[in-house]
């Protein structure tokens, strides 16, 4: 530290390439019943038709947006200061939360009090937040007393994406739908949410340390999101670096981030990323618990990861990754297989397990933690710690006994009325994927499925991005509410950031794809859009509509780099003088000018016209 | 072509990136029933388990190989030569066929005998070979003869890629598959590939004048193919281009490519890729002819269709994309589609039928074009001009209305025994994607589907390769028999080289995934020995194993790059001192040597073990 900046200097230097404002789109903020609830949209804005078409009006195309202030060019950001508390005031107004004085955590004290620290903390102390005397804060003990908070009034706005618009401009034209008896919506109403989160069919995040995140929801009823990992190791990379990762990952869509720090000073590194996080934060607390005991598995015990949790708890993650299902009589059903326990945690608790032929002290803890997860509203992620790791082990007895084991967790984190979700798959096969989906609905009551891909195959390394978007878009489809994503690097390196891009795209696609499966209403409208704009040589609109606009318009830019390309009605495929596009317009301009639409027409009205059709050239389209 | 070196010499230079070895493997010849039957395959070494792991041998693993000879540092290269013909004495064996003194086109003869194309054209002349006075010389009219041809026993040395070996090491262990009603065979015999041709179920495309071609099979019940295209426009590349394309195609894993050219020199660009491929070459004969008649479709005529037929079939052609389902009745159905045609044969008949008001002339010469396919086995790949260019135009009347016309067709090429595979999707959401499928079963009497993608959103303009690869890997699943690329420049550009590789990897996936999914046996073999050589942390097995060995090196190297970290016992995820993997051989070595693998047993046999495990320090596993 001593040579380089200080973090705190080196903070305020996010890069250009990570706030630069996406192009062809512009925040907008939805108002909700109070003045203070505003939700960010983007507002892709999109160009008239050429006059040759039609010449009408498109009009702009909303979706939600991930990026926090980060995109917005009117936005001041101060990393060293954090995002605004938007939540806040809401929290207060329930009036069952309390400043603390000081952390409850030893460990978050002697942090603190460790001077060696100041290079790396973040620099304004933030006082937590707690329950006032065993009161419960979760947004499901609020939904099952009937109450709709601003979270909830919030996370429906989001999901409608202003498609009552959409819907009135006569734009809401898609497929029907195949749900696998999902129960979508036709419009999302903030009482349709507070109704899931109390059935426990979906999961609202927002811990009350962590008000500056702008609520989302996680539900199979709901869009299906995805999650981006970022994290440091002992290997790689520092504080800033995983600050700039988060703030990239939420750019390109990261609806939550899970903080999957290793190595030194994640106490810190977790302080700055939760500041300047709009998206929930996960995290997996057992990490950090057993670097408390300098990595030996079996020296950990309920003291020290009940301290970790209030540690985490009180700097506001919003859900922890608890690997309670990992039980003493699953660990030697792992013995023979090809890859054993893939998952970090997972093998840890089996250590642990095996070292003191105890049941795992997550599960027997499982209450206590339910009271610490209560006081904060924190999400519990039942962590799926016997994933299978490749194709081989996918669907055994070791993965599905865990699974029936966290639906027992399920029930009695319910009984306290604390939101959770469940981990799964990991590698699995196509044809056995469906079977984890329908295992997951029946054992855990329908509670939100949160799955690593799955990878559909072991055997490309350097491609697992693409093995498991497939499997992601397929398992969404079945009902799986989020999806973690699975990087390039994966099983070879730590991400870097064009991993985390590629990443993160291969799974907004899984997810929009599952989207379109399931018939979520408005789905198709950017789908339509977009092949609208392809259809009429709109270039800039067709890249705008596009996930991922600067690739699209990079890519366009390497065969046709002039601007005038972006004009012109044809593309480098088949270059100017033919193009099926401008053939199509033939037809159709053809078509509707004889009402020939309707295929019985055709043949009534077709022989006069062939003639005149000739003599025409035949050219009907002509580039102007 | 004035200041550069000729094409001649431009053609020897072959970059070493495309032609050096696969990293970790070899090439073998699995001999047939006679000494000029020699199928190559590629023989993947693997190292010995750690002695801390076992220490037993690894078999080396097998895999079909397509990258023909240039991937063998043995092989002399000579791309103004061409490849040895492999098959010309199998051709000549069956006396059925006779070299011409000339060629037959009209065309052809005229690219002869024009001097100004000396400086592009393949040095080497090649007399054409064509049926004698009336025969049938298809795979599939020996197939219902009854005849096994070298062909047909090559393919069925091909798809059991040496499984008996790994059988007898009794490493055939995998999950059950669902195949959708396809008659996956434990082991292929000649028979069973005889037999499938005969029924139509499967095709070997294998012009009579391409006997340099390594014979390869596409059916359902057969390891699901991919297809690769390249080929210039207007816009872009040159023939040297195309043929360096070519081999940088086969080599990742094209089994077939398409030249689907558009630009000058269509056919010398032709004459190089064909004499220099190992794999069928298919393209799309209107492509052709339409630049015969500058560009204007509606002077397109049977004539010149068929001297542009007989001139791609003299030079070799496998098979030829003929859109002969695009039926006058059909063009108005495509009017009020968002992006209406999207296939440019398709556009051009549509536009051709517009013009003339009469029912495309190849529908109503289809018979005259089964007496081409006949006389030189070039195979139909029954094109589906009608295909869906978003998601809102899939499965519609247009669609499928052509759909049944291909099956009309199917039964009449048949009638010839002429070889026919049938093109499908485009754009089609997930829950849509069976419905294709199905039909085209049902339509299409199980003759092979090849199909583009389907990409599963129109979201993600530059990324399509991905959008893709999730609808492939599904429809592959159902049944498709090959699965035509889509690159991430889809819709933006021409693919450049490593836009072709990514397109072929993820197609590789979708296609490897399909084979797990419906359970082909042996497919999973692969995938179990790369996960066996990731838990054994054999690093270099690991990449040599999967589909891109150099990618995966690359982004090992990338956090780790030195040498000694191939050998080390960890990953740069969670590094030296934190693994899951290491955890896992604590779980296993102790299971085994308790005898404890199933679950009851350890509840008897851990208590007394347990403090004994503490006492060794809980770790088994020592990095040596």
């Amino acid at each position: 530290m001593n040579a380089q900046p200080s973090l705190q200097q080196q903070a305020q230097q996010l890069s250009e390439s990570v706030t630069r404002p996406i192009p062809g789109s512009h925040k907008i903020f939805v108002p909700g019943s109070r003045a203070d609830l505003q939700v960010p949209m983007r507002e892709i804005v999109q160009s008239r038709t050429p006059t040759l078409f039609g010449g009408e009006e498109n009009p702009p195309i909303t979706v939600y947006d991930t990026s926090g202030p980060y995109t917005d060019p009117q936005a001041t950001i101060d990393l060293a200061a954090g995002l605004a508390p938007l939540r806040a005031r809401w929290i207060e107004e329930r009036g069952d939360t309390e400043q603390l004085t000081g952390l409850s955590s030893a460990f978050g004290r002697s942090r603190e009090d460790n001077a060696k620290l100041d290079a790396v903390r973040f620099p304004s102390r933030v006082l937590p937040r707690r329950a006032i005397g065993g009161a419960n804060v979760t947004q499901m003990h609020y939904a099952r007393r009937g109450i709709v908070t601003p979270e909830m009034e919030y996370v429906a706005i989001r999901e409608n994406q202003r498609l009552d618009a959409v819907r009135d401009a006569g734009l809401l034209v898609q497929h029907p739908g195949q749900s696998f008896g999902a129960n979508i919506q036709t419009i999302i109403t903030p009482e349709f949410v507070r109704d899931e989160i109390a059935r426990g069919r979906a999961v609202l995040p927002n811990n009350i340390n962590h008000p500056e995140s702008e609520p989302m929801i996680i539900g199979r009823n709901f869009l299906t999101k995805i999650n981006a990992n970022i994290g440091n190791s002992a290997v790689s990379s520092g504080i800033a670096e995983e600050v700039e990762k988060l703030v990239w990952a939420i750019r390109w869509g990261g609806d939550t981030v899970m903080d999957l720090s290793t190595g030194k000073h994640i106490h810190e590194t977790r302080e700055w990323i939760i500041r300047n996080s709009p998206v929930p934060i996960g995290t997996v607390p057992i990490y950090q618990a057993l670097e408390k005991v300098d990595g030996r598995a079996e020296e950990l015990n309920w003291e020290i990861f009940r301290d970790t949790l209030i540690e985490q708890a009180e700097q506001g993650v919003d859900y922890f990754t608890i690997h309670a299902g990992v039980l003493l009589r699953h660990v030697p059903l792992t013995a023979k297989r090809v890859t054993g326990i893939v998952s970090r945690g997972g093998s840890i608790m089996a250590k642990w397990c095996l070292a003191h032929h105890k049941e795992n002290f997550l599960y027997t803890h499982f209450e206590d933690i339910c009271d610490i997860m209560k006081a904060y509203d924190v999400s519990f992620s039942l962590g799926d710690g016997l994933r299978p790791g490749c194709i081989a082990d996918a669907n055994d007895a070791a993965q599905f006994g865990e699974l029936e084991a966290l639906g027992e967790l399920t029930k009695i984190a319910w009984k306290h009325d604390v939101q959770t979700i469940i981990e799964g798959p990991g590698h699995v096969p196509m044809q056995l994927i469906k079977q984890n989906m329908e295992k997951q609905l029946h054992e855990c009551g329908e509670a939100p499925f949160y799955t690593l891909g799955p990878l559909t195959t072991d055997i490309a390394p350097g491609y697992d991005h693409i093995t498991s978007a497939i499997g992601a878009a397929m398992i969404g489809w079945y009902g799986t509410a989020m999806l973690c994503y699975v990087t390039p690097k994966e099983h070879l390196g730590l991400p870097n950031r064009q991993d985390v891009r590629d990443g993160i795209m291969a799974y907004k696609i899984a997810a929009h794809a599952a989207d379109l499966a399931k018939g979520h209403p408005g789905a198709q409208v950017r789908d339509n859009a977009l092949s609208k704009a392809r259809f009429e040589f709109r270039w800039e609109d067709q890249f705008h509509l596009g996930l991922d606009p600067e690739k699209a318009k990079e890519f366009h830019d390497e065969t046709l780099p002039k601007d005038a390309h972006k004009l012109a009605h044809f593309c480098s495929m088949c270059g100017p003088h033919f193009c099926s596009m401008k053939i199509t317009q033939d037809v159709r301009d053809y078509a509707a000018e004889q009402g020939l639409e309707e295929a019985g027409a055709l043949e009534a009205g077709m022989a006069e016209k062939s003639a005149q059709f000739r003599e025409q050239g035949a050219q009907v389209y002509r580039i102007e």
